[in-house]
């Protein structure tokens, strides 16, 4: 076997997998630092020496590469959100926990790409696929602030502005944190929750 | 005066001011409802009837529009903080005021703009300028944060990160927030500083 010159289904399959993935590494990478119209599938294509059929042949055109980015994005805050709906804890820790994982996702490639896309930069169908999303994880979030407000761990709120306001507060990193800077997303994250969870005002006889 | 058909120097400038008003009115309009890229100067002046020379007469070409958009919502973020810190109150009240006012202007058209703007969507000055202002910006949330500590109205807190946190939840109805929606602006304001003010831990034993 290892010294045939052809290659198994499963070697071809793995093979196609990572060079997929490569290409959508790349556009990711391009379309945040030079942002969605700037940046051309040439450039895509130039940056890893291959022509642009071939970022055709693996992810299609631009607006479908740029729904696979958004679209991975948010597939890992929906993960992030089933996950924590599992773990043990009161509804504030688990909304605590998801929250830390959701601005630690907007820090990465895909959750930047998430952020940094407006609804319009996408056509028809995929604008309307990026908005099912992001209303399903919103879903997600409500939910487990509604979870904690019934088991009084979080304070009674309109459930749909809290999670609005938390989103706002942890998107953002997305547009400011450089990947390169001296705070770790982790450390980011922690620091934004806590003071999500706190308030502003002083909390007075808590001991 | 009146039956003059020539019409004074006063009267010019107020119609000067008037049209680049205008022209600056339905640019950041198209570029909010459709985005920046995908607007050219031609349908501005399609909109207003007029040629695009009249547009570039009045402001320049499409980076400088942009940038006296987001100047404009900046510059009501400086406006309030500066009309806030002269008033009344402890730290945490002037600081609530101030943010109220904050997410109202982002609900406004100039503050769409500057929410919807990414940093590389302007070139080489502007996008340093468009920078510069955002961090005057920060420099008098931090301000506002850190008069609140000295006074015992708002919790000791990494102040750094509790102006980005509050930015963050605060720019973002620039990007949901519906102008024909069945909520104010005011009244998003009021519950999102309300949310970010208590936290979403209960606060126990406070009566």
């Amino acid at each position: 076997m290892a010294s045939s010159p052809f290659r198994s289904r499963e070697e071809r399959d793995a093979d196609r997998v990572q060079k997929r993935e490569a290409v959508l590494r790349a556009a990711v990478r391009m379309f945040n630092a030079q942002g969605f119209h700037a940046t051309s599938l040439d450039d895509v294509a130039a940056s890893l020496g291959v022509s642009k059929p071939t970022i055709y042949h693996y992810l299609g055109n631009k607006d479908q590469v740029l729904l696979e980015c958004v679209t991975r994005g948010l597939e890992q805050l929906r993960e992030a959100a089933d996950a924590t709906r599992a773990q043990p804890g009161n509804g504030l820790d688990r909304l605590r926990r998801f929250l830390r994982r959701y601005a630690e996702t907007m820090m990465e490639d895909f959750g930047r790409c998430v952020v940094r896309t407006p609804d319009e930069a996408l056509s028809g169908e995929s604008r309307a696929r990026f908005r099912a999303l992001k209303r399903e994880i919103d879903g997600g979030m409500r939910k487990l602030i509604e979870e904690g407000i019934e088991d009084g761990s979080i304070a009674p709120v309109d459930v749909r502005m809290a999670s609005f306001a938390l989103a706002g507060a942890l998107n953002w990193p997305g547009r400011w944190h450089r990947p390169d800077g001296p705070e770790s997303a982790g450390d980011i994250a922690g620091q934004m929750v806590d003071i999500l969870t706190a308030g502003l005002a002083p909390r007075l006889s808590e001991h």
